[in-house]
């Protein structure tokens, strides 16, 4: 059983690398929670590509190191009805004075580039056509993939699910006004005015519990960004307590009404997203920021934990997975970024990487049984900050300068300890974090690449294997 | 040939009367340019059927005349995925302190009613079953009706009327800048980030054009609420001028991008609408507010009349016609209705009908031929005033008597003649019209009916047959 199972992967990888060669063509995915970096990340990427061709930028980077690349551009994006990932708005960004971070995107959008590079294989043939390879890169709000587990849930599991998170703290207090206009709907005949109403409450309750609360696990997702859905029944539902089953005939009317549009949402809007989508991503990269978490406190740690836990469950193909069978995805290579590198001394790369590789521990186990090869490491896109050294009394320890982004002051200091595994709850009693936001800094030149941590491992990660 | 034709469309009026007759189910489709009073129509609609239930109230309504209509309730509408008509959300601004207008709809939005009356065929027979009607009430943008005439244009055809419209007052000195920002594109190789920035501002331009300077004939309609197309390439074309073509291969390139979507929007976005939509659509109802655009002055009044001169080509249903082959529609009533009524004296509503009949006079003739059957009428939805006398000098004339909307005050005043046909360049010279807005009255009692001028006529034009 096990021999067989790699065999067919076996194959299956060949026919796939086969497939990629012949076409030349590779979908990259990009996804985090929101503020992890992705619009940050995309924008690099593409720089590194065009402008940072040379072995001393990217040293980690083979087809660059080996002087094969030969040009990066920007080619239009194969689909016109999805927004496109505006690199020149984010480098502007970078750019301006004093200069501010690429502005985020909050939906789905794409970018497609052509790299033109001379193959391995005809490296010493001189007048061997160049190769060339098509890089599609899409950026998506990672919240969508928390609408996930919604797939194996009806709505009575789901609403008993999210009844119970909002009668725990953090929720339980915010929750309290949003959970009493639901009660009085029951036992009384559905009145659509009165649903919507509610809808619009708990929608505005989801942004607070994001914005100001800074949790993740906020269902229905699109809730937050509607699009389209604005003002629809699709998007009128919300949980509610089990009671209802068991009361009047109007409760059950009530529940009944929410139930056919929460099946909608699963089928039409969740379903539909990964099946467009999941099966055409070649690879994917999922950046996670432990830095902010850590500063709000415990209980937003383990939710972004727990957020993350549900966001690698979509990478998790085991043959006998319903996951598998129903999008057949076929994402081959997987890289989980600690982001935000800069923001902590260079010495704490090491436990920033133990800790990202802690959180997605138990998905990365299953991703590689399923053959997808995985890479974890500490990465900062846009480097923000030097490393230095500040005197402690008699001690030197190591440092950051920046420019902090709450009032543009130029600083150093030793922002703190990255925890070295997942700390307990008694660590966060004693510890207490306050990793410091920093702006970018002003650039050199526009010829000048952006400054990285880590670019170069994580693309060679990415692509290198397809432009040996 | 001419007899072929009416026996044809006779049959196929009694066909589609028998099949309404069996289904009991009417679409009834309201637009109007924005500002015309939609969300104010349908909100008093609602109101009339369900509370305006006595024949002092509704005289005109043959089914309430004659005591046959038991209720209306509102029920489940059909589609999850269209937005909601908020009836009770409008109830509730009008009963606020001090009443305000109902929110206007941004995007289509649905409501379904059930009607359940006594048939006249079964009048005197005790015991019989009550027939039941569903009312679908669809509101749509008119702007959305504005991007027909695309159907029929080729981009460079589109381009060449854009760019003339541009170059010429009012939009000539509002459109100067971007103007400047298109032609700077030309001549360059095409960068995807430049056109999107120029799409941008063209999207702000024609925001620009309806907001400030109150204009009706903007195109792409779909740039003024983009929705999910927010930031695609579907929406990021403008017209380009003609020299393009005879340029350098650099413009050309960039003639073809923007060809390339401007094709993609009229297929994927102008006749996905109609196709999804017109096809449904039992009866339409054209709202016109001719009162704003005759304050506002003859450049206005004009692009007015041209916008509902284009509207109204919708429903022109010659046998012939590309568009009833491409759509096959079946509206068979269209009530043109000039809104506002309550804001001119009572002797006005004649000059006030005549200037909407001329206004789609093209139109209606040709909506006749078509077996359509046509009501023009003046009509105030939600009434907001008072008829009464004011002392001129030695003269008593009519006036109105209600609320300014402006500062809340208690005015009487007469506002004004309607011109008595299309007002001539000359008319607009000698005069100037100052209608003016008013809020809604205080509501007498949460049960009492909206007070209104005409609906009752409109509604029997409209449902009056299939309640028979």
């Amino acid at each position: 059983m096990e021999l067989k199972r790699t065999v067919k992967q076996a194959i299956h990888s060949a026919n796939t690398l086969i497939e990629r060669a012949r076409s030349q063509h590779l979908t990259l995915a990009v996804t985090g929670l929101s503020r992890s970096g992705k619009t940050a990340f995309i924008t690099s990427l593409v720089n590194q590509l065009q402008q940072g061709n040379t072995p001393e930028h990217l040293p980690l980077f083979d087809v660059v190191r080996e002087r094969r690349l030969k040009h990066v551009r920007q080619v239009a994006q194969p689909h016109l009805n999805v927004a496109s990932f505006r690199y020149l708005a984010g480098m502007r960004n970078l750019t301006a004075t004093p200069p501010k971070w690429p502005e985020p995107t909050k939906t789905i959008s794409e970018i497609r580039l052509e790299l033109t590079f001379k193959a391995k294989s005809n490296r010493w043939l001189s007048g061997s056509e160049p190769s060339k390879l098509l890089l599609d890169i899409i950026d998506y709000p990672g919240e969508w993939l928390l609408d996930l587990p919604m797939l194996n849930l009806d709505f009575q599991q789901w609403s008993e699910q999210q009844w119970h998170l909002l009668e725990q703290p953090p929720r339980k207090d915010a929750s309290a006004d949003w959970r009493q206009q639901a009660l009085a709907l029951l036992g009384r005949e559905p009145c659509d005015d009165a649903i919507h109403e509610c809808a619009d409450h708990y929608a505005k309750l989801l942004k607070e519990f994001k914005q100001t609360l800074g949790l993740s696990l906020l269902q229905p997702g699109r809730m937050l960004m509607p699009g389209d859905m604005e003002g629809t029944p699709a998007l009128a539902f919300f949980p509610l307590p089990e009671q209802c089953l068991l009361d009047d005939a109007a409760s059950k009317a009530l529940w009944h009404i929410l139930k056919a549009r929460y099946d909608y949402y699963v089928k039409h809007v969740v379903k539909a997203f990964f099946k467009r989508y999941f099966s055409h991503f070649d690879r994917q990269v999922v950046l996670v920021d432990c830095l902010q978490p850590l500063n709000e406190g415990e209980a937003h740690f383990r939710e972004m934990q727990q957020a993350i836990g549900q966001v690698m469950n979509s990478f998790q193909y085991g043959e006998q997975s319903w996951w598998q069978q129903l999008f057949d995805p076929k994402i081959d290579r997987l890289l989980i970024a600690a982001t935000k590198a800069d923001h902590v001394t260079i010495e704490q790369f090491e436990p920033l990487t133990n800790l990202v590789e802690q959180i997605t521990e138990d998905a990365r186990r299953y991703a590689s049984f399923s053959d997808i090869k995985i890479q974890s490491q500490a990465l900062a896109s846009i480097r923000a900050t030097k490393f230095g050294h500040v005197q402690q009394g008699k001690k030197t320890v190591p440092a950051l300068k920046g420019n902090r982004i709450s009032d543009g002051q130029s600083i150093t200091l030793f922002p703190g300890d990255v925890p070295p595994g997942l700390p307990s709850p008694a660590f966060f009693e004693q510890h207490s974090f306050n990793f410091v936001a920093f702006a970018p800094q002003p650039r050199q030149s526009d010829y000048a690449p952006l400054p990285h941590i880590g670019m170069d491992k994580a693309i060679e990660f990415l692509l290198g294997d397809v432009l040996k």
